[in-house]
């Protein structure tokens, strides 16, 4: 999975810094995960390739987290695309997009199917054999869900010494790789186990943004490999993160703590703080695995 | 008058050029005309006090001229703007707005006042006492207005020396300025032309974006000081003019002359063209006095 950070402060766009928007390339999938005012442009300058965005992830209607949606979508326009794009976010959206398109007259050529979303559990929104996303509720001023994206557990590989060792036909790989045992050349059958290795373990990232302190959704995200976890404020200003409903650094190190997470990954940062090395701080003695989320960063894992 | 070009590109924004937005400086006044995505940026890099718009002119509903004003709005809202912003466009433009308010539950502390446009006709839609804009029914494939801003006669100017000489109380200054004659110290009528300097000339720009080549609106801008109108294409590209109701730089030239206007603008340049100076050369042998829009070009007249 490679990660691409096109924007991770919090409320309005500014100079050298952008509103939420990041690209996760997982197994071919390219998912753009919400997308604020100047998307489009960050898409451009870190060299994205608008053709390869199927599947947009809008966590909730605020502006700094979907106003450059419908400017991307009449980019993807201009630029004559053809293939359908899916947008999943909260009920409204729909509304937004094609009142705009069409006090416009300026409808898409491809197809817009948006998956509208109202329930406060968890559900799976998109799956196929490799990848599956959930929804993750997140407590926050408006209706929000963060995203979970699981790789499937993937083939077996071949372990090409034995399989030649073995003298099997080349038309049998595809099912040794499925897990299938199969016969050699000889009319011998050979252990699937004996010639393949097994496949790499899947990974797992999750998208929490925004979101007040909550551990209702540490049993979604356990054990995950990655999380991005908002943190727009220092504990110093606990008191805005429970009127606004947003996180502290501290917070969110506390919940990759309960959840177990491998690595966690901080931003949507308040542009009051001139230092965001000061988030970093504050959660490491909390949780030791953690990084800072900037503008065109790019995390692989 | 001093015009700051924010964005003259048309379509799409792009990593080093921006849709259209424009900011006038007239008589104190700074109206934003047109509001494409970024436009906040923009504000910013160009160092354009937000707390000084307090007028918006939106030409029409296609995504380059408005996309950045939802997020503009938004903005000004979490600055803890306190003054009225009134916006003049198209109807429908209310909507959009409000709607977008409503689903991300973030009304406006300030008083937002639309002044939605439907007439095809030309009318009178600000005024006081040194400003009057006009709107300019523009051809294109929606609903659009150009706007014609107008300053009006100012007052008339001390001449100094003569008002000395005169030994004038500084009471009657202001009556001066207003033209009517006074009475000096000695109780003699001072006649007003004896002692004043008649007013500048006052000066105009007509915003003319986006609009098919139409002679209809050269009335509207005769003898205008300073005309921008956009040039989407080239001469060679003549039939995308006429299918997507987009001007020519020849034609806009012609437009200038025939209004018989002080000086050109070019803008709203099409994407498709590597080097903005052949605009320039298409229109200089039809109108002479011709410059070209940039984003972050400034005009002063």
């Amino acid at each position: 999975m490679k990660l691409t950070i096109l924007g991770c402060y919090s409320a309005t766009p500014r100079t050298f810094t952008n509103p939420t928007s990041q690209v996760l390339d997982i197994r071919n999938h390219l998912f753009l995960i919400d997308c604020g005012e100047g998307t489009q442009v960050q898409l451009r300058k870190n060299r994205i390739k608008f053709s390869r965005i199927k599947h947009i992830f809008i966590s909730h209607l605020h502006g700094d987290h979907y106003f450059g949606l419908v400017g991307l979508i009449s980019t993807f326009r201009l630029l004559k695309r053809e293939t359908d794009l899916h947008i999943y976010g909260p009920k409204g959206l729909k509304e937004v997009i094609t009142l705009q398109m069409k006090l416009s007259d300026s409808w898409t050529n491809y197809k817009l199917i948006f998956h509208e979303l109202t329930s406060k559990e968890s559900e799976l929104i998109f799956e196929d054999d490799k990848v599956e996303v959930y929804t993750i509720p997140l407590q926050h001023r408006v209706y929000t869900n963060g995203f979970l994206f699981r790789e499937k557990l993937g083939e077996r590989k071949l372990d090409m010494n034995a399989v030649l060792n073995e003298d099997i036909e080349v038309a049998y790989f595809r099912k040794l790789k499925q897990g299938f045992d199969v016969e050699n050349k000889k009319g011998e059958i050979v252990k699937n186990a004996s010639v393949t290795l097994p496949p790499e373990a899947p990974k797992s990232y999750a998208f929490c943004s925004d979101t007040a302190y909550d551990e209702d959704k540490i049993s979604l995200i356990k054990d995950v490999d990655v999380l991005y976890h908002e943190s727009t404020f220092l504990e110093k200003n606990a008191n805005l993160c429970e009127t606004t409903k947003h996180s502290s650094a501290k917070q969110a190190a506390t919940i990759a703590k309960k959840a177990n997470v491998g690595q966690l990954i901080l931003g949507h940062y308040s542009t009051r703080y001139d230092d965001i090395s000061l988030f970093k701080e504050e959660a490491e003695p909390i949780f030791a695995n953690v990084d800072l989320a900037d503008d065109g960063k790019v995390f692989e894992f």
